[in-house]
Parts: structure tokens; sequence; C-alpha cells
């Protein structure tokens, strides 16, 4: 080395102030600069693992009026977080990359270890997000639907294989792609082999939104979880306009063996109906973590939810290839039972199914394992 | 009404708190429920008007820890803002909404009066918004774009001419969608009969960059306001990569006719480059406060900014229908000097233009203005 420049004094620049820091082992730190703040707290979706209960976390004042929160070794998943400023709940200042969950936004980051590498955008062929209008006559209305077509599907001129994928209660038509990170989980099982490059249909099941939050002509509304008819019979009667729209308006193949229907606790609920109510369409079912505690014997006037054991049994005689029921062990004793009992029905009249127990309770985490667990069964 | 009814005590609900409140003559009333915090502020978009600057109003706190801020009456505009909470920039945590602008998160909502009445979701038909990704052998990428297609394009069998719209420094191909409000502004012109029905192309003009941040391999990336080579020519000189996917790809009018572009900001730069060194591609130009003081002669060995005389005069000679500039009155002074050389320049060899001064400066609020006014100009 010269001299001149041996001798030269390095200036040390100050170290911008990073949140979260996400460590070579997995760890991670969080960082928020508030000189002016009493009290500072982080809730973590690794913190709680039931779904529903988060426990909050101190953050430790430094000396620099930096706040900081460290974790232990983080497992690899999309993780969820919000900080606590003076008891106000807030995203991370500086992560500008934030989640809506029904009516709250929470700062995202990626650990991309173990599964969670299909999570991430990896360097392979990507596939196309689309959001479209599509016209249901049968809940009278205009609607919104996103739809990811495989690598390839523009320029093919094969017919593909469809997978339906449903949302739950306070979701919509953009969660499988924001929370559920459907395109990269399906761009990079594709890019492996693990899974046959479909095309994936998100409806949004809520037959009292035109659209998501924001997406409508309701404008910037604050979301609600809980919406009129949401699991009264009618997004299953009106399914068939789905099927109508994406049959009339993709290259697909237009029977049974090339549809499959998924959905996460409300979308779980619905597919167990529709895929019984329109007994010889599907022939792969997943339910997640299915809300089947709603028994679709509270609404008899529902054309979707009548003469249930006759249907069953129809859908069992009319065939199909895989029934998947998944559940965490966390999950609500009420959930749990509702499966039992709709696993009940499906044994009283020998109907097969593969049902698998997962860690965990009602969350993200589990529905994103399922759902690369799902799609490499199908098709 | 029966007695029974009528002696019978209405329990009044609490009311729940409501941020943002839009109110019936358009002022709106901010709401943070921190009894814990001791300072409590709000900066939002309509307070200052040169594009960079915010003063920040001070909340007021209330007997029950809520505090609030009423504004007077606002223009119709989709406004964004943030909170501070004992000096801490944050979303306001009672609105899902919120948009990301370089590497900040703003709370979002819609005054829906005067212009803006074209920024809502109408019930119209909708027109189809599309991600997906093209291979650039310019800047050896494969590469993330954003595509509106209008209502109808998918079952006619017409072709549709084509605006090339791009973003400014710090955006991508989501800052049209996302702070432009493109969709809700095409399908509302389209409407109307305001605006022809065509296809809108919002690349990602940062060939730095495959795909905007959280979108792209990089993972959830703090985003950068300056990025390596946004202003070198290295754009300008792929941009045929995009034209050849949008022409191979989609039905469209394949000439001079049929094409629009325009851009905001760096993306007026390319704008005034890209029908520059393509000089018999475009019929319609829009430099939307166009950032013209950065001088293509500074990187004498790019391509597409060579011979730039010659060029521009080959532009003039090969005929246009439209160059159409615009730029507020509070842009900075070095902004509005770089305007006025590429004008002289343009006077000097008899180049027609048309040039219009806006209020206020660099803002969302005027390129969204401007958009109206240019898509109801062209084709």
């Amino acid at each position: 080395m010269p001299k001149a420049t041996r001798t030269k004094k390095i200036k040390l620049k100050s170290k911008p102030i990073v949140s979260p820091e996400i460590h070579m082992n997995n760890s991670v730190t969080f960082r928020l600069q508030a000189s002016g703040v009493a009290q500072a707290g982080i809730c973590g979706s690794w913190m709680g693992s039931d779904g529903w209960n988060l426990p909050e976390k101190k953050m430790k004042k430094g000396k620099d009026g930096v706040w900081e929160y460290k974790t232990g070794i983080l497992p690899g998943d999309l993780h969820t977080y919000f900080f606590t400023v003076d008891g106000v709940r807030v995203v991370d200042p500086l992560n500008a990359h934030a989640i809506r969950d029904v009516s709250s936004l929470s700062s995202v980051f990626l650990i991309d270890a173990d599964i969670a590498v299909y999570y991430k955008v990896q360097n392979v062929p990507h596939g196309t997000v689309v959001k479209r209008w599509y016209t249901s006559s049968g809940v009278e209305n205009y609607r919104r639907i996103s739809i990811y077509t495989p690598p390839g599907y523009e320029k093919s001129g094969k017919n593909f294989a469809v997978l339906y994928l449903l949302h739950g209660m306070g979701g919509d038509e953009e969660s499988w792609l924001e929370s559920g990170r459907l395109a990269q989980v399906m761009d990079n099982l594709i890019a492996e082999e693990k899974c046959k490059p479909i095309i994936v249909v998100m409806p949004n099941g809520n037959v009292a939104q035109e659209a998501a939050p924001g997406f409508s002509s309701e404008g910037f509304i604050r979301p609600s979880f809980v919406l009129p008819n949401t699991m009264d019979g009618t997004f299953e009667a009106s399914f068939s306009d789905i099927l109508k729209f994406v049959e009339e308006n993709y290259r697909v193949i237009k029977s049974k063996k090339g549809r499959a229907i998924a959905g996460l606790s409300m979308g779980g609920y619905h597919t167990a109906n529709i895929s019984r109510y329109y007994a010889n369409t599907f022939d792969y079912m997943g339910l997640f973590s299915p809300a089947l505690n709603n028994k679709p014997e509270r609404h008899p006037s529902a054309i979707a939810y009548q003469n249930i054991e006759e249907r069953l049994k129809q859908q069992k005689k009319n065939g199909y290839r895989l029934f998947w029921i998944s559940v965490g062990e966390e999950e609500s004793p009420l959930l749990i039972n509702g499966i039992y009992d709709y696993k009940d029905r499906m044994d009283q009249i020998g109907m097969s199914y593969h049902f698998q127990e997962t860690e965990e309770g009602h969350t993200w985490s589990n529905w994103r394992k399922n759902l690369v667990d799902f799609v490499q069964l199908i098709f």
C-alpha cells in the first residue's frame, strides 16, 4: 500500500439506523429512533402460536435515543410485527413494507430459510398476476378477482389446470397474494418442477363486497372482520359465475380432472360446501383450518346447503382424487370439533380424506405451509 | 309503537373512534387514541404546495386521551398524511390504507370532489391491471412491468393504442397505479368517453432494479431515492425491449399514430430522450414536471444521448401530433430552467409544443391532474 494512503485518516461515517436488521444466524434486531418516547414495545407473529394472542415485548432504550429489541433465532417464514409507541400501535417507521390483515397494517420481513425459501422472489421465471373484474349474476355485482397464470401461459397453446383458492374471514382477493405469498410459492415450486404450471384463481368470497377495501366504490373504508352473508350459502351458490368466467376467459381444462379448490378458515368451509354442492366439479379439495364449526343447517333455505347427506354421497360416488384437511394443534376446540364432525360425516359414508395436524394454530404461517404441501399433490 | 318497546331504555353504544373522518363539507378530522403520549402532530400533503416541504401541525389532546386535528375544507384530491407520536413518524393506526412513496409509508384518503371524482372507484366498467415480467436484453434482466388494459379489451378483436407511462426518481412500476390512481382515472374517463379505451404500459425505469422494492429477488429492501444508472441513457437505449414485448404480447396498433409516451419528473426526462432517440415512434409526448435540468451531454458515450440536435430535428421532420409540457409554478428554479432550455432548443428549430403552467410544485396532485388532461388529448 503506498505511504500516502496509509497515513490518511479514515473518516468514519455514522452508520444509518436499520430496522429490521436480519443477522447471519436469522436472529433479528429491531430499532426505533424515538428519544422522546417513554415506552416502546414490539409484537411479532413469531411470539404467539395460536394465531390470536401476541404478547408484547418491551424494547430497550439506548443512550442515543434508539430503542432496540433483539430476537432469538427465528424460523424461516414471512414474519409480521408492529411496535407500540407510548401505547400506540404503529408499523416500523424504518420498514417500507407492510401488509394489511383485516383492518390493521403490520410491518413485514422474510427469513428465507427452510420452507420460506419458497416465499422469496427467486431468480426463476415469474408468472403473471392479474386483477380484473367479472360479472356475477348470482350476486348481482361486478366483482374483482385475482388470477395467477404460470410462466409461459401467454405463449403456450395448451390448456391449464386451475386451483380456486379462497380466503378467510376478514380477507379478500388480495389475501393469498399478500399474506400467502401465492405468486412466489407457485413460481418457485413450478421452477423446481415440484408443482405443475397451473392457474390459480383467487376470488373475493365476501358477497357483500365488490372488491377488497380500497378497491371498491366504497372507497378507503375501514375494513371489517365480520361482513353480512359470508357463511349463508350465497357465495357458494354463485360460485358457478366464477367457474364460467374463468372457463370463458382462460385456456383451461374444462373438466373435473383440471379443477382443484382450496381455502383457509372460512375459505375451507366454502371449499367443503362448494365441492359438495357442485358435486362433480373438482378432483382436489384442500381445507386449511376449515371453519366447519359453522353449520350449513343454520341456513335451511340456502340452496347450496340443502340435502347435505345426499350431496356428500353424490360427491363420493362421482369420485375425486384428493380431499385434504389440515388443522393446527393449537386451534380453538370449537373449530377442531367442527372438523371432526365433518370427518365423522365422511367416515359414515366411507369417504376418503387425508387429515394432517400441524403445529401452532390459526396462522398464516400454517396456511402458507399448507399451500406448499397441497399444490405439490394436485394435478 | 307498542308500549313495551316505547318504555324500553335505549342503550347508547360508545361511538367508535374514527380517523380520518371526512365531513360533509370536505373538512377532515383526524384522531389518535394515545393517552400516554406527550406530543402528537400531523403532516398532510395539503399543507405544503412545493412537493418537498411539509409543516407539522400540532394535534390537541382531549379529556378522553384522544388527540384531534381538524382541517379546513380540503380540495378534491388523493391526500396523504402521517402522524408524529412523541417525535416518531407513524401512519394513522385507525386507517388501514397506506401508500409507499420511495422509502416511507403514508396514510391515504380521498376527497372525491372536483377533478378527484376521476380518482375514485366509480360504478363503471373496470379495466384489468396486470403485473408481469419481460426479458430485457438491453439491460440483461428479467424485469417486472405493470399494464392496464381497458374494459372490453379481452373480448374485443380490435387493436388498441398504447400510452407508455413513466415514473419519477424513487418510483417504480407501482407508482402510477398507487399514487397516480391510473386505473381509476382511465376507467372513469373511458366510461365518460372523454378518453379512448387504450392500453397503458408502466415499466420500471430504474435499470438497476428488476422490480419494485419487495417484488424483486433483493427481498424487502429499504427503497432508495437515488439508484445507479437512472439518467445515463441506459433505460432509454433499452426501451425497444419494452416496445417489442408489448407489441408481441398485446393487440396494439403497431405504428406511430397508436403510440404515446409520458412521464413525470425523471420520467419526463426519459420521455424527451426516448421520443427523440426513437424519433419516428410516438405521435404524443407528455412531459409532467420533466427533470430536464439533467443534461444528456454529461454522458457523451450513451448511445441514446448522441446527436441530440440532429435527432430532435429528425423528430420534428418525422412529425407528431402533440408535445405537451407542464410545470408547477412552485417547482425548483433548477428544474424550471431545464425545461426552458429544452423549449429553447425546440424553438430554435421551430418544433411545436403545448406548454402549461399549473399551481403548486413537484407534487402527485399536479401529476394526477396532468394525467387527466393529457389522456383526453391523445388518440
